[in-house]
């Protein structure tokens, strides 16, 4: 295939499945050149299929291996699978795009499973756009359930999480009372929760730990349903079974109870919302030694607010704000 | 005072230092109403004397210990301090709130000290908002440093980080090495660490892998001086004196070397940008059931993707996009 084929050519190969236009999809979208812009647009009306699987812990929770296992259980049942590995956008990490693939060397090679890592470093911003855009393509393509593996710390992460229709999270046992507490923060937005390494004898005490939490919360948070904690040992095999049933019986639950569309229509109004903050953004910077310089000469003399200056700055781009 | 008093009444006694004036344009700074933003318009106005510190780290860190010597060492040194802790929005962190408080109990009654906590359950996105403008607030009011306490995970959080003049990012000893991957995120974006409990034999180890990660990140990041990395140990009050000599040397760092107004203003335009979002979010939720009732329903059928939504957003709201 001619490396320089038109992304609009891609639309049909992507949507029969076919590796290397997705891969090749994958990139562009990446790169997020305007030539691509209408090739997605096209593969968006071919989405709604997948199901589409948040899965976070922090590192060092085992959540890679899990996930290979939960793959291997849905190639079982019949299904395909796409992988999106996110990682941590520190430079730090740089070797952790090759650490996810050596990890899921035995699945990633099947013709049922797509992988791919997303690489966080210079995104700034774009990484929770390039990310669903790469499950729109996961999903126009075909696959059954679209993955997301993220350590779910960040902006961008806590965007990709939120757009997700089941997020599992991932606890390990004696990980210690200070990450419990970090992880806090996206205890919450756990539709399953995976406590791994179950072969630990602390993982009992984290099941019940994580329960008596999930007992405390439930009047708080408004939860319409009990969070299932399930014990997985990802060695054995253990509970992974029993996690993909709570994924798959999360989806159930979400067609039969009517949340469904109702999710799936506030993750694309929120995506609406970012892509119209990305466009701001972008008309901002293009203007700078234009239209916008006096905003910006008013802006460095401090003798406007930052909300003030909201009002002109949309103004100049010729919006009418009514209050 | 009445609490019915206009908050553009506030504005004078807020600028001169009135205790219960500062506390009460807080809280309507947090309420948001807008008879509140005209005040805070011209408080605006009054700010850019404060030096504003950010410091960050995991719960457990010890960073609120930290907080209050360092507090008590800016005392003695003559100035005055303004600290707003940020706590993180879990249902499950109700009581830290009181929990600063008694922490910081010995100070946070010196007339030359004003702590203010910020809740974050509900905000939603307000937080950064919320607290940024707490800092002016403060800033008008006449204190030298303004101090906000961070646990640095989660998006409104990273742009209270990125709206500091120094970030100094506490690290505990003994934590263990998932963590200390947790932190990568937060680490680069440290103006000066902190390694808190110092009394702790592992401290030494953590002062020299921070030490050592720096010296790897340095060429890769950019970073065009040396990050220092402080042992303290609260309860004995050492090393507090080396840490309030950093933040305060890194301050004449950017004065001397040009970035400080660079770094303001970088900070002025990511204010803006983030109010304009909120308007653009405003606009679209008051005509959910007028002019963006076709846009709705065609998200709804998923027939025009995020993208192009994002752009007849921007038309209904009236602004020219040129590309």
């Amino acid at each position: 295939m001619d490396p320089r084929v038109p992304s609009l050519e891609l639309v049909e190969p992507v949507c029969a499945g076919e590796r290397r236009a997705i891969a090749r999809m994958l990139s562009r979208a990446e790169a997020a050149g305007p030539e691509a812009r209408e090739a997605l647009d096209l593969l968006y009306r071919r989405t709604g299929r997948a199901h589409v699987v948040g899965i976070t812990g922090v590192p060092g929770s085992g959540k890679s291996t899990l996930v290979s296992k939960l793959v291997a259980a849905l190639l079982e049942s019949g299904r395909k699978a796409g992988i999106i590995a996110v990682d941590p956008s520190s430079p730090y990490s740089g070797g952790s795009i090759l650490g996810d693939r050596i990890r899921m060397g035995e699945i990633s090679s099947h013709p049922s499973v797509f992988v791919r890592s997303m690489a966080t470093h210079g995104a700034l911003g774009g990484l929770a756009r390039g990310t669903l855009e790469a499950v729109d393509i996961l999903d126009a393509a075909g696959y059954d359930m679209v993955i997301i593996e993220t350590v779910g710390v960040g902006q961008d992460e806590v965007d990709v999480v939120r757009a997700t229709h089941t997020t599992v999270v991932v606890s390990a046992p004696g990980l210690g009372d200070d990450i419990q507490a970090i992880k806090a923060g996206i205890l919450e937005i756990a539709d399953v929760h995976a406590v791994s390494k179950g072969d630990k004898p602390e993982s009992d005490r984290t099941v019940s730990e994580l329960k008596s939490m999930l007992g405390l919360g439930l009047p708080a948070t408004g939860l319409r349903r009990a969070v299932p904690v399930i014990k997985t040992c990802s060695p054995r095999g253990e509970g992974v079974a029993e996690l993909l049933a709570a994924i798959d019986a999360h989806r159930q639950y979400l067609v039969t109870s009517g949340e469904y569309e109702g999710r799936r229509q506030s993750i694309r109004e929120r995506r609406m919302l970012k892509a119209a903050e990305q466009v701001l953004h972008d008309e901002f910077e293009r203007h700078r030694q234009g239209r916008m310089a006096d905003l910006l000469a008013e802006l460095s003399g401090a003798s406007i607010s930052p909300h003030t200056a909201a009002r002109r700055l949309l103004a100049h781009i010729g919006m009418e704000v009514t209050r």
